[in-house]
């Protein structure tokens, strides 16, 4: 049984929606309005080719020639037409979180190409309309084609809410039914899942935007079919032997897309892990809109395999950078992996749908872990550079090209050539209100301590509730609610948010065994003052972790820190800390946003390691002197001088 | 001004005939052996392709399509007949040092087809024989014929010297003049360099053995047209645009193969390891025979930035596993690197020529490192299973296909698709007297103190000398002399042979400037009775080294050791130890070859790191236990019970 509706998904509650929200925190705050002010007219000019010195892309040139407007052929990887897509659906939530008002035009005008790019059946798909007309839907593994209907369909989604607009609607629904005429249980239609998660969650979206049971049953048919045997991926990548797109799918094996195994029978986080997160957001989707218990268990095994053995504590994912995948439980080197952006955007997505499926604020904690460290690590505070790969240790000389580090780059880049996790960020920053907030017919849930404001209706009346959160500087998190009736807000009150209570003398409420505390407004408007414990601490790995034996990782709140050479000179390597060390925590700085507090702390730095000089090998010196360090939040890292960086720091024992 | 003679060939001294040497060390003479009776009885059959469950290796069957004898296609790498040529390299080595007379048969037949599948103008390849007859001379950067050509010259060379018979020499003499018609100085022929250097170094012996002076300056053209501009390596490459070899050199760069500068303006040492270390050989022998000081100031700077930044402790090299090359000076991670055995092969073959080109024992000591540590390493007891990557830390569970780690394999194999290390770590053991041994008009050279008889004629009279060698259980090397007439033995005293003396009361002879003492041999026969301190000691690295900051690798003598999960149980990661621990010299180990001691220490284990039992991250606790730790050499690990290792421990500061 699958129920409908798009406030009554079947979850324990769901993301409330954006245009009731207002961030006014000073770091995300200034994040959604560099989106709106800076990202997302970079991008447009990316996306149209005209930035000196990045990355050329094709991709709105592509749609210009699959709609028969210019000559030529296609450019760019065979996905390119997600940099739009997932722009248009940056540019919907930035109407939706009202920074965007602006934007409305030029994401009017996109859309009309893409329309006339849309072929007249629905097929929508630059690479295959202009060159590879004959081959579509021979190549789910490499062609991406459901993945970029995926996210066509996000975007429809989204702008449709953001702006009552039903033309980009109108194409996705034209592209959807396609899909679902040409896919699906039938006998006779082609067992294909696809080679890239994406769609399953994006009709999941449909379905609730259009209320069409169709792409509900055509999303379960996806999830359902992966991992039957014979492989439908491996099979289809041996038909096309030599005709293949890319290169290193030689290696391509049955965990790589998750086709290893049915998914509910999934235990263990494979594969490429965007793909990985992908595909397990909608099996959580799934499991609480059909109330799929084993779907459900499923989900929970793997989020807690991803969170629990295959996480750097920045909430970063994906260990190997070959193949961008998820290596074995516990490794975790933390200079030459992937980490890449879009694998924690994932991360944050599939958080979130467990959390709602399941009712647990614990789930926030890996949310918030992945959004407020690798998300914004991969965005510069200027808007126009960013990472892909997110290492928690970088040696700028040893990131060279053609080597085994070339992936790993020591500053963040204009674009790329695979430029998935720019518009990936920006699309998830401008929709952040969806992370912070969630209803369902008993409370207002408040999952993350942003400063913000919502204006929603519960129990048919109206509410407001403003966060405002001073906790980095001072333990508060100031929370007002003004309503015509009584209500309940239930706060996920985070592990690093100690001793909680109230300012006033009033006990404060213990948290239920789902991790919220729940605050009862009586009616007319209430401020209920939390104070708590918000203290910078050194953490350490699990002793099964190799890379960081040994270690020691600052941590203050929900943000990891990290040493840079702009304060801390270079060789960061050298340096030891205690793990007793007493941690001040100082001024925020100006060249870095957010005014989140610099912490500084005192440690030793071996500056000569041997007895020789100049020689590679000899006897243990360690000379060591005392050195005053300053690390800076980790998701607002090389924003200054670039150099060195690490995060895991050595314990003196 | 280049001079000519197989014994006079311009250097300070030259390797010493194998045939006039016996080795009798308990560890290397048993590795001669084993080359003899198991390696080269085993490599035949994997050449044959007669070994169940290994790599198909179809290197004797494409002899035989190219000499016509059967039907089919090429197979394997384009420079698999070089398995063929190291393969009668090695035998011919093992007939010089009296362990292969059985085997002479067996390579007279080989020699035999190498002959018939030659071309009738000397052409030898068995790929462009038999697949690619058109493309010949036109894909230098990746088709190794020039290589291939090389290997065949030096197994040539070596089959004369130990035989006595011409058949294969004649092969060799007959495409080394067809390389001289191709390929020179004259305007009228291609500029082209060997996309892999091996040539330089072969025409170079060939002269030698056949006093034809054109080889010499064959190889010095090759060597001095490196680096022209334009480059001649990358034109070709775009030339070739999609009619590729190999996948991975659409990252080729001019580093890559040593090709961006002219030789004797390199200063770094850059691009694929074994490249690199053929070439730098080949330049050395050059610089010697041909006087040329610019050469040789280039060579020794060279082996500077080898050997003291960016060579292993185990004297592995080449840091980058992708395009298997040189990094950044200092960038020494010890898990993910290549250190392809063959380019520590390399290593001792630069490492020697640079002793005979300068005079100075210091070379040795890296030809050493190399030879016990990671050649060694290269090869398991039972002679049947090889590495080709040589991490110093291994984590079995992480070494996993289709990943960033796939190149790293937790225990040995029986053959690899290429698979160059066995049958060049064979043919270096075998002819481990070259290494040993030296000789000039003044002096016999003992380069290295390995029990070992020679018996030669110097200053025109006969001398034996007898190397007994304990001193890794002792500290005694007894050199004993057998002479007619008095001569001067100079024997380069290591590093690791502390405070040299005589077990008489005679005094022991400061070492020169050159780093070798001198022993004067009244004639006759003397005993002069070395007695050294050689004790295990910690060794660290540079200050620059970030992957070995705060760490210490236990060295004794010659050898790196390491701890395996086999005497230390798993997670070694989490072992720390004090630089000041005592260390206990053990006794040796049946299991292990050679006799070498075990070394025994106190260390400390964490074995709970943080608080939370299960969590990934959490409060440090860093639990603490005692433990006593086994340490094996390096060169020996993995002849057990498969498992974790590490050379680098943590230091307790």
């Amino acid at each position: 049984m699958c129920r409908a509706g798009q406030r009554t998904m079947g979850q324990i509650f769901h993301g409330s929606r954006i245009s009731n929200i207002e961030i006014t925190d000073t770091l995300f705050g200034g994040y959604l309005t560099l989106v709106a002010e800076k990202i997302v007219p970079y991008q447009w000019n990316i996306l149209n080719g005209k930035v000196a010195g990045a990355k050329i892309s094709h991709c709105m040139e592509n749609f210009r020639i699959a709609a028969g407007e210019r000559e030529g052929q296609h450019s760019g990887v065979v996905f390119g037409d997600t940099d739009a897509y997932k722009w248009l659906e940056t540019v919907a939530y930035c109407i939706a979180n009202g920074k965007g008002a602006g934007l409305e035009p030029l994401a009017d005008t996109l859309i009309e190409l893409i329309g006339r790019a849309q072929e007249s059946d629905g097929y929508l798909n630059t690479y295959y309309t202009i060159d590879h007309p004959s081959e579509k839907w021979t190549n789910l593994a490499e062609g991406h084609e459901l993945y970029n209907a995926g996210h066509l369909i996000e975007a429809a989604v989204a702008y449709y809410r953001a702006t009552g607009k039903t033309a980009l609607l109108d194409i996705a629904v034209k592209c959807a039914d396609l899909i679902c005429r040409i896919f699906g249980a039938d006998g006779e239609k082609p067992d294909g899942c696809p080679g890239h998660p994406e769609i399953e969650l994006a009709l999941i979206k449909l379905r609730d935007a259009t209320q069409n049971d169709a792409y509900l049953g055509m999303a379960r048919h996806f999830v359902r079919v992966r991992g039957a045997s014979p492989n439908y991926l491996l099979d289809e990548l041996e038909r096309l032997a030599d005709n293949r797109i890319f290169p290193e799918f030689v290696d391509y094996d049955a965990k790589y897309a998750q086709t290893h195994l049915p998914p509910v029978e999934q235990t263990s986080a494979e594969g490429h892990a965007v793909r990985a997160m992908y595909l397990y957001s909608a099996m959580a989707d799934l499991a609480a809109v059909c109330e799929d218990a084993d779907l459900a268990a499923a989900c929970a095994v793997l989020w807690d395999n991803v969170t629990r053995k295959k996480m750097y504590i920045t909430g970063g994912i994906g260990a190997s950078a070959y193949l961008e995948r998820f290596t074995a439980d516990y490794d975790l080197p933390n200079d030459r992996m992937y980490c890449e952006s879009c694998a924690s955007v994932g991360l944050m997505m599939f958080g979130q749908r467990m959390a709602s499926l399941t009712g647990k604020a614990a789930f926030y904690d890996e949310v918030e872990r992945a959004l407020c460290n690798t998300v914004l690590g991969g965005v510069a505070m200027t808007g126009d550079r960013y990472f892909y790969v997110n290492p928690l240790e970088v040696w700028p000389p040893n990131c060279l090209p053609s080597t085994s580090m070339a992936h790993v780059k020591p500053v963040r880049q204009k674009w790329f050539d695979v430029a998935c996790c720019p518009t990936n960020i920006a699309r998830t920053l401008a929709s952040l209100g969806q992370y912070i907030y969630a209803e369902n017919d008993e409370a207002l849930y408040v999952n993350m301590l942003i400063s913000s404001r919502i204006l929603t209706e519960l129990n048919g009346g109206t509410l407001t509730v403003t966060v405002d959160s001073t906790f980095m500087r001072d333990g508060r998190v100031n929370i007002s609610v003004s309503s015509d009736r009584p209500q309940k807000i239930r706060v996920r009150i985070p592990r690093y948010f100690a001793n909680p209570h109230f300012a006033s003398s009033v006990a404060f409420p213990e948290p239920g065994a789902d991790g919220y505390t729940e605050l009862s407004a009586p009616g007319g408007t209430h401020t209920f003052c939390l104070q708590g414990e918000v203290t910078p601490a050194f953490f350490a790995s699990n002793e099964q972790v190799r890379a960081d034996a040994g270690r020691l990782a600052l941590v203050m709140g929900p943000y990891v820190y990290c040493l840079e050479e702009a304060d801390n000179g270079g060789n960061l390597a050298n340096i030891f800390v205690k793990p007793e060390t007493e941690i001040e925590v100082g001024r925020s700085c100006e060249d870095i946003p957010g005014s989140l507090p610099l912490l500084h702390f005192g440690g030793e730095r071996v500056t000569k390691a041997i007895e020789e000089d100049g020689d590679l090998y000899g006897t243990p010196l360690f000379r060591r002197t005392g050195t005053r360090l300053t690390a800076v939040p980790y998701g607002l890292w090389n924003n200054r001088t670039p150099g060195e960086m690490t995060v895991w720091l050595k314990a003196l024992l």
